[in-house]
């Protein structure tokens, strides 16, 4: 083993602990309405945010999370050192237009709906590393640009399959620095990461991502388990990014099959978290400003309160392409992760 | 300044100086008739690569320089323990699709055509770093894809601005690995990155894309030689990706004004490097396929002969969507910079 970080296959470990200095989430009224309706910081009244489209607000959403999270940490745009992040629009329009506005260093990253934790694991590695701090990771997402780029725009009325999830129209950002090095309370600190292999077992069903997904999530979650010796009791609570009520259920049958079997009790899907049953979303939340918006809003201060003390945090992605699709290719899914920690005083 | 690694607003130092252990290429019969084209690893007899379409060809031309450069290193695919790149196919699908065949833990970047350096960028800080060796840094673009994608179909026969690119059917791999860790003679090593800001100057012609790509390339490059001292001169060549005539003129114009005046004799453009001007690509080639193959067939060769001692690599990227730009958006760009070293003996 050359690398000096690596403690496995495919897990690294941040030496230093950077810290979550700071937080910020931004969503739409349909996710303002969900059971965590009040823990965001901002819920906008209309999902067009008042631009002109709805990619022009995909893009305000995420830079109003980016500025609510520099405020809250107190520093300005020019302190920021990297900005690492992405989004489902083409071309990962959202955060290039974000990264315009903000003019800091920025570096683009695609991993679909796992883009929140792909941010954090490379932006602990900038930060730990020592090449960047503070760092600025981000995600977003919106319903009607993701309907219209991936599946049918939304004036043709398309019925929805019950496999189907509901595209998070929200952004979150995380904030790393240097353990210290901001004047925040800190939400909690990264201590190792997990990166994903693409995996993909045949799924070529674009309203049943959650299928697509679940074996890259297994496959994450087991070469964690095989490269640390940790189990799923080592956490307070084992997260998943957007699996879905189907892609859960999938999940939990692959870990088994793979030798991991899993608690029930310990499994929570930001997809399932982020809205009521009676808001009839089908099977869940998904898009990559799902756990983005999750992390920020609900588990990241559960952290900072210590009511959680460790965390694995795993965002998967459904890596598809409406025109491979149509081309008959199947759905690859990649899944990566981080364990996130209590800061003790 | 909190990064020990930083030295400067966008630029970081990797200690270790971590080496281009092989790399590898693969491109089109077109490239293979340009003046590189006995340079390249392989050359396709067909643009569709033997694949049923051309998003395939364009996966299968980056899966076999990612095996090429696999086997000049003399490692298996178990071996690699980060594969860092991206494409220009709407979700990078040919860089997914390359990852899915290799099983390879994979981080996916978008860069636009400036996706080689974002690479190398981030490849580095992971290797020098100690949280992954070998890393493969890998991307690949193909005319036929990108121009459906972001203009109109081949089969539209439509004319071609003067001020238009061609994009280039081709891919390129760099190996990146702890200096002395892999049994091949080094091709060069990676001293310095200089991580982008994304710049709009109010282009919108998706026909002229070294104009929305040059100012990112001057702010780049005098950021880089604000945060470093360092002058045009210290480099043997100062290589651009693929501003093309219009955008290489453009920037050499930005700097200028920006008060780096840039030697003429020392730059050179990958753009502009890989097409004769018989060949009739207009304004040069493109495509994050071009600066990488260019850099694994040629550059890198030349360091390794000890012909160049210090290059500065810098790709630049025009983050344009048909779907922004349809609706009035203006293209920023972005350039992102890395200092490639002779390997003395």
């Amino acid at each position: 083993m050359q690398a000096a970080n690596r403690i496995g296959y495919q897990t690294v470990e941040y030496r230093t602990q950077p810290w979550i200095a700071a937080a910020a989430s931004v969503v739409g009224p349909r996710e303002g309405k969900g059971p965590l309706g009040n823990m965001f910081d901002l819920v906008a009244q209309a999902a067009d945010f008042g631009q002109e489209s709805y990619e022009q607000a995909e893009a305000a959403i995420l830079r109003e999370a980016c500025r609510i999270c520099l405020s809250k940490a107190n520093i300005g745009e020019k302190s920021v050192q990297a900005m690492v992040g992405g989004d489902l629009l083409n071309q990962i329009m959202a955060s290039s237009l974000a990264a315009r506005a903000l003019k800091v260093p920025f570096l683009g990253l695609y991993g679909a709906c796992s883009t929140m934790a792909e941010g954090l694991l490379v932006g602990g590695m900038l930060c730990d590393g020592g090449y960047a701090s503070p760092v600025l990771c981000c995600a977003g997402s919106h319903y009607a640009t993701a309907e219209r780029q991936y599946r049918y725009p939304l004036e043709y009325g398309n019925q929805r399959s019950m496999a189907a999830q509901w595209t998070v129209t929200g952004a979150g950002v995380s904030m790393l620095s240097s353990p210290g090095s901001l004047e925040t309370k800190p939400m909690a600190k990264l201590t190792r990461g997990c990166i994903g292999r693409v995996v993909d077992m045949g799924v070529n069903d674009a309203n049943n991502m959650g299928a697509a997904m679940a074996p890259s999530a297994a496959a994450t979650l087991c070469a964690y388990f095989d490269d640390t010796g940790d189990a799923p009791d080592s956490f307070d609570r084992i997260i998943t990014g957007d699996l879905g009520a189907v892609g859960s259920e999938l999940m939990l049958e692959w870990c088994q099959k793979m030798g991991h079997p899993l608690p029930r009790e310990r499994m929570m899907d930001c997809g399932l978290a982020i809205f009521h049953p009676s808001q009839d979303s089908h099977a869940g939340g998904s898009g990559c400003g799902c756990s983005a918006s999750v992390l920020s809003a609900y588990i990241l201060p559960r952290l900072q309160r210590g009511e959680w003390k460790r965390v694995l945090f795993m965002a998967t992605g459904a890596l598809m392409s409406p025109t491979t699709s149509q081309q008959g290719e199947t759905i690859p899914g990649v899944a990566h992760a981080v364990v996130l920690e209590e800061v003790q005083a």
